[in-house]
């Protein structure tokens, strides 16, 4: 494979997505660090060069870039057991991937990001308005992951996939953005036995 | 393959990237439809046997259900040229599926939905709040899809792909939520370059 270099904060759970994925599937990954709350994703040569959207995590594949952490696993575990290789299932770890960046990611990554790293008082009007409506949301996506794992091992197929990887990662830093983990019991082991996995990393590594 | 069935509300372009998937790869599709202004994909009913989610698109295959209207396009697609046999072109399409549930629907369709469907006048205090933040995150999508489509005729691999199908369901009605696509020109290009496809099939089939 072409030498691989994650273009990240690593303090985004969809960063480490893909350190993650990396990681599982044993994956050599260089690192490339910038600092968000400075803006260093929205510089002229970062939107010229990496990703005109200013977002991260890119993937560089040699000297291609994949903006999107849920592409960016896909594109390292295309061809893993990570991603089922029947048609149904296939579609099945995607439907979870779509979930979590639609009901998921913008609500307990950004309610994560507006408490724990920008600070509850110099959040803006707007943001503000926007707390109570995302605490509903986030506790709502919690519940349905809850139900769904409380007769499964795994989101798809009772083995680990990019799902779980994709939901994993904010889900389990969920109580920095003041999620109560302790009332979802089947989510709460479901984060263990990923966490159980051989190569398995933390965010902090 | 197994019997196809789309739950669906037609006006919905997030159920129009199905439909038009299955109509460019010629595959049948039975179609029921839910009006979600009158609450049905929030019964009791279709929360249990069809999407715990409670929103459509769901794709029925057999007995199972596919919702998330991205990935059930791609499993209607999945083996078919409209996704990429090489796995860079793969994550490619996906990187654009994502980026347009992320950037372009929660703006685009809300703005549309809001505008079009519920009525300005009849929106609360922080929905109208949102209006200028989606009406900005919006154009800066529409932007972005211009300039990549500038030098280009499709979005990935100079062909018509998922990542087309999942742009243009929204994009082609942004004149619903007010945005003016003759501002655009690439986008505006692409736009008949992709209704000019054979078994092409309008919205409002």
């Amino acid at each position: 494979m072409e030498r691989l270099v994650l273009h990240e904060y690593a303090a985004s759970g969809n960063c480490y997505k893909v350190r993650l994925t990396a990681s599982l599937l044993g994956l050599p990954l260089e690192r490339r660090e910038y600092d968000i709350l400075k803006g260093e994703t929205r510089t002229p040569e970062f939107l010229a060069e990496v990703n005109a959207n200013g977002r991260i995590p890119v993937l560089q594949v040699g000297d291609r870039f994949i903006p999107e952490s849920n592409a960016a696993c896909f594109y390292l575990a295309d061809g893993s057991p990570l991603i089922p290789f029947t048609r149904f299932d296939r579609a099945d770890i995607l439907r979870w991937m779509f979930w979590e960046q639609y009901n998921h990611e913008p609500n307990v990554a950004t309610l994560r990001f507006w408490i724990a790293f920008v600070g509850e008082e110099r959040l803006n009007e707007a943001r503000r308005g926007q707390l109570g409506p995302k605490r509903s949301a986030g506790e709502a996506a919690l519940k349905l992951m809850d139900e769904h794992l409380a007769s499964r091992s795994f989101f798809v197929a009772e083995r680990l996939t990019l799902a779980d990887i994709a939901l994993y990662a904010y889900t389990h830093v969920a109580e920095d953005a003041g999620f109560d983990l302790s009332a979802y019991p089947a989510v709460s082991r479901w984060l263990a036995r990923v966490a159980d996995q051989p190569r398995y990393t933390p965010m902090s590594a």
